[in-house]
């Protein structure tokens, strides 16, 4: 392995050592997630970057290029992460984003690796740069993928399309309370009956329409008597599709209204493009797939950045959010290899 | 309407002011039910009967007959009541025995009228009655349906042909925890669709056998959050059928043991017979229905005592264990004069 891939294993282990409890516990605007920022950036500056701190608390390393007034091409992530989270998720794209920037060497257009804040609870630190600044030229992000497409796949690496468009409703059944001993099943109003219905069919519907999620992750019973008929059940579903259309085509399947929702973001075409030919360059097949979780990649993209997403092979069945997390050493030195080479090209 | 069923009437919303709250409040077990207990045996003494209180607080009043070694002719029903129960639960079957058995007059056989104690936390008072005494003769309960079958059937009374046998189970699914964004359909092992398709076959199946219920009550989802699929599900499973072939059936279609069960236990064939002929007499239809609760009337006939109980109509759809329990006074003038019809005929 090469000395590039080794320190940013190195500095996974750093990371995953702050805080304290089991797994990584680095919550956004938490001081552990200042200590992880201002160690990134000092490992910016030992790289030979000029680091800038914005307002919204974002690190920003630079190497700068020979025609640094031309738009720069930036890649990077997140340091914080999710109480008892995974080694991998957001603290890979920040050490590896390094590792390639320095890597990469002097271009033609500046380089630059970002560590955004506060992803975890919804994208705030690349949202607050996106509404200050012009925007930045071009930006890709190395992220775990989070789950087990690319394990199963057997391949390391892949390409995102864009992330899904996806809602979260409550959705509630009305029954008939009733006792259970003396109430006919033909004479029944019960509301369970009808959430387990809606529970498959949202299952169902899911898998006939490609590249479609849907959950119902929590569900309540009223009264919850082992001898009462329900009368009343309380649901949540979250419902993701990798477009507009599909996701219309979910929500009609179970009745629902379209909106409220968050719009699908696509990836652009050519940074895909770039990526998927410095994958293969690698012998390594480039399998492309839409991102099921939001990332600061989404933030960029659907601001106007041309934007473009690695996703690096999540292991253990694609555990995350966890400390089964876990992607291996020689995946961490390939999208090292991978992204470098595309940093080049890209910054001419 | 008879002055006995004006009576009936009266006492029974007395016995409905006693306690305080929403409801019928008289709990096994407390003052107030002992309460109900010593008016009842004052309303015994008023009609001339000889009262008796029995270890476990169970009250006797007797009618003596002519042949008082003969084996006895009992009615009788419970006084204590669910936490905001109903007017006519268990009430209804004491005023209307009381009305009955003074209506019968002096036969040949004693005719005598039960206050079964605490009977709504599992007939403890006639448990203790059928363990300590030798067996009483013969035993009808009237007691009001708690269901909508009489009124949907337009009957004001009807015949119970027996207790249903029933089993009350916890039935636990696993699956796997996972995002519910980056987890495709096709990977998933989904703990709550398991228990949908549980929830809509134990629905199914009960459909399917003449006269069996079965109820899924109370369902937990872990982890129960809105992104996050279902890793394990526990439930409670309430099924009843009339008969033990019946009750195997329906658990052996949800892959379920047949045991822990409590056995359905029949009415006998020669009272219900009585009963049914009783009712005809009045120009009445007389159908046939098992009891999806258990009763007193239950316990006796386990015990081998020769039973049969009668079910008046219960209106608002068969609300009971609420207020909102109701039985007309019609249907109440109703019973008391087939229930003396029958004793008298019981009694010689």
């Amino acid at each position: 392995m090469s000395t590039s891939a080794k320190r940013a294993v190195e500095r996974l282990d750093v990371l995953y050592g702050l805080g304290s409890g089991r797994g990584a516990n680095r919550p956004g605007g938490s001081e552990v997630e200042q200590q992880a920022c201002e160690l990134a950036a000092r490992w910016m500056e030992e790289a030979g970057l000029e680091v800038e701190w914005d307002p919204a608390g974002n690190v920003v390393g630079r190497l700068l290029g020979t025609q640094p007034e031309l738009p720069e091409i930036c890649t990077g992530s997140h340091l914080d992460s999710v109480p008892a989270g995974g080694k991998f998720d957001g603290a890979l794209g920040v050490v590896a984003g390094l590792e390639a920037v320095a890597g990469a060497g002097t271009r033609t257009r500046t380089l630059g690796v970002v560590v955004f804040r506060d992803e975890e609870r919804g994208c705030f630190g690349s949202r607050a740069l996106v509404e200050r600044e012009p925007l930045p030229g071009r930006f890709v992000e190395v992220h775990v993928e989070q789950g087990p497409v690319l394990e199963r796949a057997g391949a390391p690496l892949g390409v995102v399309t864009g992330i899904v468009g996806y809602t979260r409703r409550e959705v509630v059944f009305e029954g008939t309370a009733g006792h259970a001993g003396t109430t006919p099943m033909a004479a029944r109003d019960d509301a369970l009956a009808k959430a387990a219905e809606f529970v498959l069919r949202a299952r169902d519907a899911a898998l006939g329409i490609e590249g479609a999620v849907a959950t119902v992750g929590s569900l309540e019973v009223d009264p919850g008597a082992v001898n009462v008929i329900p009368g009343r059940v309380r649901l949540t579903l979250d419902a993701r599709a990798p477009d507009a259309e599909r996701l219309d085509r979910l929500l009609a399947a179970l009745g629902l209204d379209p909106e409220p929702r968050n719009a699908p973001v696509a990836m652009d075409e050519s940074m895909r493009a770039v990526l998927r030919e410095e994958i293969e360059r690698l012998g390594l097949p480039a399998p492309e797939q839409p991102s099921g979780a939001g990332h600061d990649a989404g933030v960029l993209a659907a601001a106007g950045v041309e934007t473009g997403m690695l996703f690096v092979r999540s292991l253990n069945g694609g555990a995350s959010h966890s400390p089964d997390e876990l992607t291996s050493e020689e995946d961490v030195a390939l999208v090292i290899e991978v992204l470098a080479a595309a940093l080049r090209r890209l910054a001419g």
